[in-house]
């Protein structure tokens, strides 16, 4: 595939990062937001699974490359500004968050109080191993 | 309100800024990515209108304060990390971006081209001036 359609996104202001906006396609939740590299971004393209840059590891990080839960991407947008994307998905597993749940966006401003509110979808332990 | 809420959010990773997803809680279309400091979180809890803080011209920016194209707040979702938010609105207007779209994610990629896929449902010259 040509390069060409990378050149147009905008990873200047945040240090060569774009923060990606993952949403299921079907249901139309926002599951997370991740950040993508040029390459990252590339990769995605490429492969057809969702590939962040992972700014605690400094590397590329294919969504699921440990858990199995990958993100198929099924739609890519970018903005007015070409500073962010947003990728419509099909979500391979339970959740995309390692605390368990379907989204990463399980906690809620209730009047001046964080609660969380919704279940967990899997147990991160049996996924992620006891650390989790 | 207490501002023990606003410290649970983590914005050291971007230099004092956490990126905010707004998406539209009926259609629950995804309308834009911006940018908040915990001044701009506060103020958009206090008001119920998002405000968010303008990299660009680096000070507060109540969203529509020049349109009248103001978002107001519905509900509000941190993630894991506590470095993003959700924020579902309803928005007053045809539309958020400036260039005369419903969503500032008008533009898709199609193989390796992006298109604009969808038609204005405004015109932004007669909205922020001849300038646009």
């Amino acid at each position: 595939m040509s390069l060409e359609y990378s050149k147009r996104l905008d990873y200047s202001k945040l240090d060569g990062l774009i923060p990606a906006v993952i949403q299921d396609a079907a249901s139309r939740r926002v599951l997370m937001v991740g950040f993508m590299n040029d390459e990252a971004f590339r990769r995605t393209c490429d492969t057809g699974f969702v590939t962040f840059y992972s700014r605690s590891r400094n590397k590329l990080w294919m969504k699921g490359e440990s858990s199995g839960h990958r993100l198929v991407v099924r739609e890519i947008s970018t903005d007015c500004d070409d500073d962010s994307l947003l990728i419509k998905v099909e979500s391979l597993g339970p959740g995309v968050c390692h605390n368990g749940y379907e989204s990463c966006f399980y906690r809620k401003l209730d009047g001046d109080v964080w609660i969380e509110s919704e279940p967990r979808t899997y147990d991160p332990a049996a996924v992620y191993g006891s650390k989790s």
